[in-house]
């Protein structure tokens, strides 16, 4: 296995951790990296080296950002009164690409799972109960999977007599989606909820 | 976009770079970094900073290692006589991987293609021809392409009057392979090298 001295076999073995690389495919990526040397390898170092030391996580939300409290918890235009709250950061990510307005985020840092030993402590719930009272309405933008949904009602229960608006996002045909290809559920839900035209 | 200040954003579009990831998977990747911070992220960049360093292309065979000469060029084992020419330093670790025995490597960095505008001279063919006469056999282990055949071509008549035994390796049926899906060009060739049992 040591083609290439240790140095480039422990890159290799580092690379392979990232989601979507395998043995293999960290390989291809650490050699385009050093053929790339220049234009891609030494920025790549430089930008992780200042990564590691800018990073940090809201103290607010819970997103991850390089200033705490993060670009979106400062940013004084985000007042609608909206508070969407996810699992995780990546969910907040897709969301802000999705340019959904200008709303606030409250990170969870995962879902309820019993099985997996993660109980409300393990999430920030507490916190979303103690800032929720900023908000007019809380968006619960948890996935669409049992653990999402338990989750989802466990907070409305916490959240109830708050007087908030609690809500949660439609369940539908996704944009661009072939009917044929979805499942019955998905349908079914998306036929109760239909709109007129 | 900028869900997560400069320095992140410049990390993702980086990552992007690289064979097997595209912007949605350079973002997870990343995500994952910084989550992992002490465990993935403080040591692949370490390694990243080593890696620039210390690597570095061997002046003799092509390869990339730590040193040059590199490891296998410097291993006085390698006596065999035999000297596997590859097209990419990728083909010369994929054969070390398969533990293909005490053998030395020229890497050529390409094949002809001047449809591509790569002739000889932007190959490593004059350093091959120069040092082919310390070996008693090459095998040409370039591609089974159109542009790989041709390279293999050429330099079999660089080399002819050399009295060096040139090889290629088997066409046949990969081991595991199901005849079913493979095409008439293998199934011919493994027919016709058919060999006794």
């Amino acid at each position: 296995m040591a083609s290439g001295g240790p140095e480039i076999e422990q890159l290799i073995q580092l690379m392979a951790r990232l989601p979507g690389f395998g043995p293999r495919s960290a390989r291809r990526a650490v050699l385009q990296l050093i053929k790339k040397k220049e234009q891609l390898m030494i920025p790549l170092s430089a930008a992780l080296d200042r990564a590691v030391v800018a990073v940090r996580t809201c103290e607010v939300c819970g997103n991850i950002d390089t200033a705490s409290p993060c670009t979106i918890c400062a940013d004084p235009r985000r007042d609608s009164g909206i508070l969407i709250v996810v699992e995780d950061v990546a969910d907040l990510w897709a969301l802000e690409r999705a340019g959904v307005g200008q709303v606030k985020y409250h990170v969870l840092g995962g879902v309820l799972s019993p099985l997996d030993g993660v109980g409300p402590d393990d999430l920030t719930v507490d916190a979303l109960v103690a800032r929720a009272h900023e908000f007019r309405e809380i968006v619960l933008a948890v996935n669409a999977t049992v653990e999402g949904q338990t989750t989802a009602h466990y907070i409305t229960d916490r959240l109830t007599g708050s007087g908030l608006k609690v809500t949660r996002l439609a369940h539908g045909v996704p944009v661009g989606g072939e009917l044929d290809y979805l499942d019955e559920g998905t349908l079914s839900q998306a036929l109760k909820a239909r709109t007129e035209i």
